[in-house]
């Protein structure tokens, strides 16, 4: 297979996924805001475009990763956007993690175009961007969907196609809720161990063996134990991602107290300059509300 | 071994317990509040005492194993309590869930005469103990975990020893705080994923394979889905057992803000009749909070 394949948005993801996909064997063409960002992958045989459009007139399915809805909205439907290059039976597939809500809108609109659009946000963070083992977690259209399966299998390990557009969306979402609730209630536990003088890591590995287990009191409560918050998954992302959760649950007129109150953890986090630590450091906010540095 | 073994609180968890240990080859004697509670442990072979002192005096290591902490402080140390039998060198060993700090104070008033006190809760419910699998969290003196090991080898499998006297109630609270925010977590994502219109199985499918992933997900989240809530373990346990931890909490003058929150469902639960349901029928409380029933 030798389709050509566009890739827009080429930072601390976007870059390893592009590689990997020249790496499989396919043709790239390639643009990022900063000029520099597309160097190494010139260097790796990808050709540079000037605009998402140009990017979108060359490719038959263009990959998007960028940081926020509104990057989205701007590469997608902006000025010399993916919309204005791209031809029918193209498959746009934003690997970005947005709004639900605002993907169907941008869906809907390259759909005029007799386009498709894939959502397909992932996690697993850079380590798995380059690795190639990312779960991708995918809305959109089935036949779009089989189309470009052979390029998440370049990219992923875990691949599920929820449902139609948005799912990918909302799926993404859900795993952020239980990450971080996760990471609060593993830190909550610490916490009282810590205060009634039982060591954490004992309590840590107890749970692990029982229905407590979970990856995040495996990683995420080593990282705690050790106050290690190399990330990872940055607070700063995760916050973003908690704003989308929270964004939705606004729009849909649903109560999440847990998501929400977590989300205040990140907030602080973040407020406090530890945007760049792993967001497990939300247990540094619960250990700072309780009077414990560090 | 034959060592002479006592067993006092034959519940649902008690019964299966000492009937393992019979089937392990010790001989023991036991008590129950009601009469007819010891009678399938009497045709098992063992010998009905009428008080836990009666128990003490007759045994080596002292099982006990009922609802809540008053309930241990009258078997240990009221009237014709485990302290009025119990002899130098003897080992009770409490597997009930209570208050760390009341498992310390009874562990002092035993070792006034001369023995040794375990505090060692069990995850792993019912079948758990029916099948010997339990997850033993153990606090108190490390001698005295060594000597009592091989018996709860019979009863468990997951066996960590925390800690000195009341590590292993600190471990238990640890472990319902994640158990509870887990559920509750898992609760809020299958919430958005339905009120997206998304469907909850292959969010909870793609969930499992990444950093989202436990136990919970895995089984108590297909109880959500499926809106099975037969226990399992029981909601009104669970209150109980998030009683101790906010009892711990206060004592500790620590903020845990995420466990109170879940707690607050499991009030609602249990006052709303559902005491004995699965605890993972948070997951109604939360649908209730937002306008859907079962």
């Amino acid at each position: 297979m030798a389709e050509t394949i566009g890739f827009i948005g080429l930072g601390i993801m976007g870059l390893p996924m592009a590689i990997n996909l020249i790496g499989a064997g396919h043709r790239l063409v390639v643009h990022a805001r900063r000029a520099e960002s597309m160097a190494p992958l010139v260097q790796a045989g990808a050709k540079a475009c000037d605009s998402p459009a140009a990017v979108a007139w060359q490719s038959t399915v263009i990959f998007t990763m960028v940081a926020d809805t509104p990057d989205v909205e701007q590469v997608m439907l902006g000025e010399r956007g993916v919309i204005d290059g791209i031809q029918a039976g193209s498959i746009a597939v934003d690997m970005s993690t947005i709004s639900p809500s605002a993907t169907r809108h941008v869906s809907a609109r390259l759909s005029e175009r007799g386009a498709e659009m894939l959502d397909a946000p992932v996690s697993g963070g850079d380590i798995g961007a380059i690795n190639g083992t990312l779960s991708i977690m995918v809305g959109g259209n089935e036949t779009a969907f089989e189309r470009v399966l052979p390029l998440f299998e370049v990219l992923g390990r875990n691949i599920v196609h929820v449902g139609p557009s948005g799912a990918g969306q909302v799926c993404k979402a859900c795993n952020q809720i239980v990450v971080a609730q996760t990471i609060a209630a593993v830190g909550e536990a610490l916490l009282l161990a810590e205060a009634s003088g039982v060591d954490g890591a004992k309590v840590r590995e107890s749970l692990l063996g029982g229905f407590a287990g979970s990856r995040i009191l495996e990683v995420h409560g080593q990282r705690m134990l050790d106050a290690n918050y190399a990330p990872g998954f940055k607070a700063s992302l995760h916050q973003k991602d908690m704003r989308i959760v929270q964004e939705a649950a606004q729009e849909l007129g649903i109560a999440l107290p847990g998501a929400s109150q977590v989300a205040q953890y990140l907030n602080a986090l973040v407020g406090q300059g530890f945007g760049e630590l792993d967001s497990a450091s939300v247990y540094r906010m619960q250990r700072q509300l309780n009077g414990r540095s560090d």
